[in-house]
């Protein structure tokens, strides 16, 4: 008989113990050996190909292969991507996480982040900012123009501050992030704070010209999410740590393409369990409305995968201005997400709920028998190409993508004992 | 008849209205003309002298002497002081305020405030850190050389930096805190950050070295009360601007000098109340106990005079793990401090209270009638000199300073109408 609740305490404390630390940047192309070759993408969430591509997606897919100058114009970056001349591959399959669009190409620069207790590697792109940006689906000029600074100049400044010292703790800093009302997914302005101050004085002690290092600091400090990325990259390690876990139901990826939703579960090795992705639930930047809205998008739910983002809401009161609701909402989201979660956390942990840990490991078992799906903070891009974010919200994963894992749990690990109904 | 209620509207309007941002560093003896002579120096809190003065501020003031080079040895520098060789005046008498002991001399750097709205300015010296520093009475050799190196390289960078923009808004700064989980006091770890943000790419894009810059940079970063004194000197601008209006009862400056707490009130002119202070009930750093703690010390109790610190007490949840208590009571002490306030702050909002404003505006007859006095968060000095901080905890003023206050009011205000009982 498999001890399902064994399997789940062991993957939980692969997660919770394992260490995230920022040791550097490198091109995506010398990171992962999948885009050494040309005419090569990844992008966020579970496969899909070009035709069923969300706006968004595609517009963040034109602006990549303007921006790798494999084609000169969006016309041209459109007839390659949709006559398959572009190969594309989740972002998932190769160690890497990517906020919204997730479209990672050969010449941008990656954080690489190693999980110091079990050795594991992930990977993430460079957050850009808010506004029109590539991960929304944007790709005007002034979109490109500040792609090519930020995997240039940017990059290798930051590139040369992180090899100047030891490795940056993210499980550190998430856990100060906490104390300090961020829930590390919508809400990263106290991390970003704390990245920069990490940065600051290794980036000024090594750039050559000092107004290149004033302008890289104003940006990360200016940036809001600054290290969402790297948290991402930290939550994707966290994660990994857990996958493989004969017998698991822990889920240990929840990613979004626009068009689908998908998870993993850690006893059920590769494969994705997905179904259509809902709009999210949230507040509008003035001028648009739900109808603008592409379906929910992103790795960045990896967050809630490793129990911060919408599961630590009650750490980040201040959030519902930003994603809509109030104050005592925030707290009852996290209150929930306990019904659903194997563990507290034990390095994350809430001061107004009297330092609890964070709600952590999603138990496939608990959704389907409460009927309660996980809730998640997102962001809200515009359902067509090369517009932008439209919004923040709130918005839960497909309940059937959790039944269907359930089953496939059950046909894999109760076949053997003559089959039967799930746990 | 006065009409008192009108009266603490206009003051409290004024202390909620100023906009103080912080505008450059000016050395001391330039700054104020008190200090511009030999042998003078400020202190936190009411007027002292030397023979009553405590071991806190005795060491500060030794300390000052040594770096100064006023005296050459801590002996030399006590028989100057007491001695009556060296003049002592309030830091509030000058329109500055300082942290715990509080001691200014005419080489130290200023922090210079201008409030936008009324014109007014406030000032107030660099922090030092934690652990062995002149503000809790320690003068040992690496305490002065810190010092010289704060007063001197590190102010200038600092200086150059603030001189290469537009003043630093600190409302808004402390208003991002209080949303970050400051309460602005004893907790300023988000507005150090939010500090150290603001001035990494000036001061990175000003350093001549950017080895001094790196070094700059890490020592305000490190330092989670980096923005203590320049947030003091905000509130001490919104507090001067509440003061002076006819007939009002509003608290417009509570400070201890580690001997008497002392208050002054909007409509009763430059007069103190004073009493013995406490000492304060709260958490010991290991190896010390109440029986090494001063009495209550320091003019940062500036910030609950102007609607944070204790009284924001509510937006800070972690910080009973420096003060001690439980989460739920940061959220009562703000609730209670209403009972004793005038007016809901404007800019300072508590987002775990539904982003109500902060408590704000400390009225005498509230005070008095309920018998209810200010919450304040403090450090705690060891009592004797040269050996510096030992805990942090929470303290309140003595009672009967706001009964004389009261009584004196009368006096003023109710004498040409026969006199007669307190409102």
């Amino acid at each position: 008989m498999i001890d399902v609740a064994a399997a789940n305490r062991d993957a939980v404390e692969r997660m919770i113990g394992a260490h995230p630390r920022l040791v550097g940047i490198r091109p995506a192309r010398e990171a992962i050996p999948f885009l050494a070759d040309r005419r090569r993408l990844l992008h966020a969430g579970p496969p899909i190909e070009w035709a069923r591509a969300s706006g968004p997606l595609r517009g963040a897919i034109v602006g990549a292969l303007l921006f790798e100058e494999w084609a000169a114009s969006a016309e041209e970056a459109e007839a390659l991507a949709s006559g398959g001349d572009v190969e594309l591959a989740p972002c998932h399959h190769h160690g890497a996480v990517g906020p919204m669009a997730g479209v990672v190409s050969p010449s941008m620069a990656l954080y690489v982040v190693e999980d110091a207790t079990h050795g594991g590697r992930a990977f993430s792109n460079l957050n850009e900012g808010y506004g029109k940006v590539l991960r929304y689906g944007a790709y005007a000029p002034d979109v490109l123009e500040r792609l090519r600074w930020i995997n240039g100049p940017f990059a290798a400044l930051v590139g040369a501050a992180l090899a100047a010292g030891e490795p940056l703790d993210l499980r550190a800093l998430v856990a100060e992030a906490l104390h300090m009302g961020d829930e590390g997914h919508n809400r990263n302005k106290a991390g970003s704070l704390l990245f920069t101050r990490l940065l600051a004085p290794r980036l000024a002690g090594t750039a050559d010209d000092r107004l290149e290092a004033a302008r890289a600091l104003a940006f990360l400090g200016d940036n809001a999410l600054s290290v969402l990325n790297p948290v991402m990259a930290a939550c994707k390690a966290m994660a990994d740590a857990a996958h493989g876990v004969e017998g698991s139901t822990l889920v240990t990826a929840m990613a979004r393409n626009g068009t689908d939703f998908g998870i993993r579960v850690s006893g059920l090795g590769e494969q994705w369990f997905t179904a259509a992705a809902l709009v999210p639930d949230g507040l509008y930047f003035p001028g648009f409305s739900a109808a603008d809205a592409n379906p929910d998008i992103g790795d960045s739910t990896i967050t809630e995968t490793a129990g911060i983002g919408g599961f630590a809401m009650a750490a980040a009161p201040a959030i519902v201005s930003f994603v809509g609701g109030e104050p005592a909402d925030a707290s009852r989201a996290t209150l929930e997400m306990y019904e659903i979660t194997v563990a507290e956390h034990r390095h994350f942990t809430i001061p107004a709920l009297g330092f609890r840990g964070t709600p952590t490991g999603i138990d496939l078992q608990k959704v389907v028998e409460l009927g309660l799906t996980p809730r998640i903070n997102t962001g809200i891009a515009h359902r067509e190409p090369g517009i932008g974010q439209v919004g923040a919200g709130l918005v839960r994963p497909p309940a059937e993508i959790f039944e269907a894992a359930l089953v496939a749990w059950a046909e894999r690990y109760l076949e053997e004992e003559g089959g039967g109904d799930p746990p």
